[in-house]
C-alpha cells in the first residue's frame, strides 16, 4: 500500500507540467555546457563546469528514477526506447572516467544528452518516428541505389586505382569517390583526370550521374506520393467518421425503399380498379 | 470639422492612383541612386546624388505624413507593421550623419529604402506575408535540425579542432564548416583532412548529410502538402459558399420528404379501400 | 484563278507528310554541319562545309516560300510569332558575310538553325509555350527575388567592395558575386575572405542564402500547385463536357420534379375521398 | 514422356523458395568477390578467389539450364530481355580469358554479375522497368533539352575555344563543359575566363543556367503531376471495379424509373375518376 502511493506520488511528480519544464530547462542548460566546453576557456570556469557536468548527471539520474517508480508495471518502463535511450545515457555518464583516453569519449557521450530533447518533447519524437517510418518503405530503392554504386565503384576500382589510388584505390574508397561525385562536389577534377587515359570515361560519370539522379528524383516522388495518399486516406476516413453522413449508397438504398412502396400502390390501385 | 476635411484631403491624396504610381516611382528612382553611389563616380555627380537622396527623403517625409493624417484615428496607423517600417526608414533618413564612421550606416540605410517597394505594393506585401506565415509551421524541424546541427558541431569541435582550428576550433564555427558541408561546397576537402588523423570520419560526414538531406526533404514534402491541402480546402470551401448547390445531404431529405408523402397516400388509399 | 490553284498546290505541298520530314532532315543536317564546324577540319572539307551551307539557306528560303505562298491570306503568315522566328533566320543567312568580323556573327546566325527544331515540330512548339507561360505567373516571386538580391548586391558593394573589387566593386558585379553565392559555387572562399574584415559578415551570407532558397521554394512549391490545379480544373471540365452526365444538381431536380407529381396524385386522391 | 517429366522437375526446381534463395546467396558472395578483388590481396588468397570466380560461373551456368529446360515452350524463354541479359552474362563468364589485355574485359563482366541481383528480385525488376517506362514519356522535355545544349555548345565552341581549347575546343567538348556548369561545378571559374575577353559573356552563363533549370524544373514537375495522376486513375478504377457500388448515374437512373411507376399510377387514378 505504501508502496503503492509512493507510486502515485512519482506518477503526480512525472505528469507534473512544472517538472516537465524544469527537466527541458536542465537539458538546455546541459546542451550550453557541452557547446561552452568547445571554447577555449580558462581552468577556474572548467572546474565550475566539472561541477555542473556531474550536477546534470545527478538532476538526469533523479529524474529517470522519479520516472521508472512513476510506471504502474516496472516493466513497461522499458518496452519504450526512448526510455531505454535515456536510461542508457543517464548509466554511461555515470560511469567515472579518468583524465585519459576515456576522457574524449565521455565527452562525446555527454554530448549525446542534447537529444534528450527529442526523447522529452512529444512532437520531435513524433517528427523523428515519422521520418524513421518513411525509411522502410524506400527500402528497394536504396537497394537498387547501392546496386548502382558498387557496380560503378567495381568498374572504377579496376579501371583507375592505377591512375589515382587516392581515389579509386579499392572499392570502399570508390563507393566514397562516387559519392562525391554524386553531391557534385569537384567532380570535373576526378574526371578529367581518368579522361586522360581513357578518354571515354565521361560516359562513365556521366551515366553514373544520370542513373542515380534519375533513381533519387523517384526516391523523392515516391515519397510525395506517399505522404499525399496518406493524407488522402485520412481525410477519407475523417468523412467515413463524420458520422452518419449519407452516401451515394444509403440515397439509392432510400430511393429503393420508395419504388417499393410507389409499387405497393399500385398493386392496391389495380386490386380495386376491377371492383367498381 | 476643419481638422476632418483636411484629414479627407489626405485621404483622397493617398488612395489616389497617381499618387501611388509617384511614390513607387520614386523608390525605383531611389534604388537606382542606391545602385549608382557604388560605382565611380566623378565628384559633381556625388554632389548631385547627395542633393537627389535628400529630395527623396523630403518626398518620403511628405507622403508618410500624408498617409498618417489620411489616418482617420492616428492610432491605427501605428499598427500596421508596415508603417512602422516605413516611418522608421525615413525617420533614420533624418538623422545627419557626418562624413566619419556613421556616414557607411547612413549609406546602408538609405539601401533599406528599396525594400519600401515591398511595403507600397499589396501583392508582394501578401507575397511576403504568406511566406512569414509558412515558416511557424516548419518550427519543430527546424528545431530537429538544429539539434543535427548542434550535437554534429559539439563532436566536430571536439574531435577535430586540433587538426584545423580554422573549421573546428569552437561549437559555432563547427556549426558553420557543417552548413558549408550540407551545401557541399568543397566537402571532401574538409572530410580528407580529418580522414588522414581519424580515418573513419567519413562516417560522421556521411551521417551528417544523410540526417540534414532527409530532415531538408521533408520539410519540402512538409510545405508542398501543406500548400496543396490549403488550396483543397479553399476549393471546398468555395464550392460550400456556391449558394445553394445540393449537396448529398439535401438531396437525402428531399427523398426522406418523398417518401413520407407517398405513405400518406398509402394511408390514403388503405383507408378508402374497405369503404367501397 | 490561276493564282488560287498555284496557292492550293502549295497549300498541299506544306501539309504533305514527306515535305515535312524532308525538312525536318534538312534541319539535323544543318545541326551536325554547324557541329563539324567547330572541329579542326581540313580546308577541302570546309570548302564542301560552305557549299552545303548554301544549299541549306536555299532549301530553306524555298520552304519558307511555299509556306507563305501557301498562306491563303499572306497577313496571316506573319501573325504565327514563329513563322516571323523562321523567315529572320533565313533573311539574316542570305546576307552575305565577307571573312572578316562579321564571318563570326554569320556563322552565329547559323548555330539558331537549329532552333528551328522548335518552330517545326509542333510538340516542341506546345512545350515551349506552356514554358513561356509559365513565366509571367511568377511575375511578383522574381520581382521579390530581384529585390533581394538588389538589397543584398548594395549592401555587399557598400561595405566588401574594398576588401576584393574583382567580386563587389559595384552593384551589378556584386549581383554576379551574389547568384554564386545562390548556387553554393566557392561560396566560402567569398566569405571567408570577407569575413577577415567582417567577422559578423557570415550573417550576410547565411541570411541571404536563406531567404533566395526560401523564395526559390516557394517559387517551384507555386508552379507544383499551379500545374496540379490546371489538371484538376481539366478533369473536371472534361467531366462536364462528357455528355450529359447527371450531376446532383439535375438529380436533385428529378427528385423534385417526382414530388410535384406525387403530391398531384394526393390532391387527386384527396378530391375523390369525399365522393363515395 | 520422358522429357516431359524431366521439364516438370526442373519447373519444380525453378519454383523451389530454397532454390532462389540460393542462387540470391551466390549472386550476393559474387559480389563479394568482385568487391574483394580490388583490394591488395596475397597471391594465395588470390588463387582461391580464381577457384571460386569459376565455381560461381558454374553454379550460374546450372541454374541458367534448369530455368532454361524448366520452361514449356523453349523459344518462351528467350522472349524475356531479363532471360537474355541472364544467359549473356553467363556465356560471355565462360569465354576462357588469358592474362593479357582481356583479363581487364573479363574482370568487368565479372562485375556485371552483380546486376543478376535486379534480374533475380522481382520487386527491383518491378521498380527498374517503371524507372524505364518513366522515360519515354519525357522524350520532348529531353530532346528540348538537348536543343539547348547543343546550341549554347556550338556557340561556345565559336567563341571560347581560343580563350581555353581544354574546355570549348569543339562541340562535343563544350557539351561537356555545359553539363558541368549545369551542375554548378566551379562553374564561375569557367565563366571568369571567358568574361576577360568577351565581358558580356556572363549572359551567355546566366541564360543557360536559367534555361537548364527552367526546363530541368518542368521534367521534374511533369513526372511528379504523371505519377500522380497515374495513382488517382488507379484509385479510381479501383473504386469503380469495388462492385456495384452505385454512381450517380444509377441512382439517376432509379429515380426516373421511380417517375414512371408514379406517372403510370397517376394514369390509373385520372381514368378512374370520372368512371363514379
Amino acid at each position: 500500500m505504501n508502496n503503492q502511493s509512493l507510486q502515485q506520488t512519482f506518477l503526480r511528480i512525472r505528469s507534473n507540467k512544472a517538472f516537465e519544464l524544469f527537466v527541458v530547462g536542465v537539458i538546455i542548460f546541459s546542451a550550453l555546457v557541452v557547446g561552452a566546453k568547445t571554447y577555449n576557456i580558462d581552468p577556474a570556469l572548467l572546474e565550475l563546469i566539472w561541477w555542473m557536468d556531474h550536477g546534470i548527471t545527478a538532476i538526469f539520474l533523479i529524474e529517470i528514477l522519479i520516472r521508472f517508480f512513476g510506471e504502474e508495471r516496472k516493466r513497461d518502463f522499458f518496452k519504450q526506447p526512448w526510455n531505454i535511450f535515456d536510461t542508457l545515457i543517464v548509466v554511461v555518464s555515470l560511469v567515472p572516467v579518468d583524465n585519459s583516453d576515456m576522457a574524449l569519449v565521455g565527452r562525446l557521450i555527454r554530448v549525446f544528452r542534447v537529444l534528450r530533447m527529442v526523447s522529452i518533447i512529444p512532437e520531435l519524437r513524433l517528427l523523428l518516428n515519422s521520418l524513421l517510418q518513411a525509411l522502410p518503405k524506400l527500402g528497394y530503392v536504396i537497394l537498387l541505389m547501392f546496386i548502382i554504386f558498387y557496380i560503378y565503384a567495381a568498374i572504377g576500382a579496376t579501371l583507375f586505382s592505377s591512375i589515382n589510388p587516392f581515389l579509386w584505390e579499392d572499392i570502399s574508397v570508390a563507393m566514397l569517390t562516387l559519392f562525391r561525385v554524386m553531391t557534385f562536389e569537384d567532380w570535373t577534377d576526378v574526371m578529367y583526370e581518368t579522361m586522360e587515359v581513357y578518354p571515354i570515361s565521361w560516359l562513365y560519370y556521366l551515366s553514373f550521374i544520370f542513373l542515380t539522379a534519375f533513381a533519387f528524383l523517384n526516391m523523392v516522388i515516391g515519397i510525395v506520393v506517399n505522404v499525399l495518399e496518406e493524407e488522402h486516406q485520412k481525410e477519407r476516413d475523417e468523412e467515413a467518421l463524420a458520422g452518419g453522413r449519407p452516401s451515394i449508397e444509403t440515397l439509392s438504398m432510400q430511393v429503393e425503399e420508395l419504388k417499393r412502396l410507389v409499387e405497393q400502390q399500385n398493386e392496391l390501385l389495380k386490386n380495386r380498379q376491377p371492383s367498381p
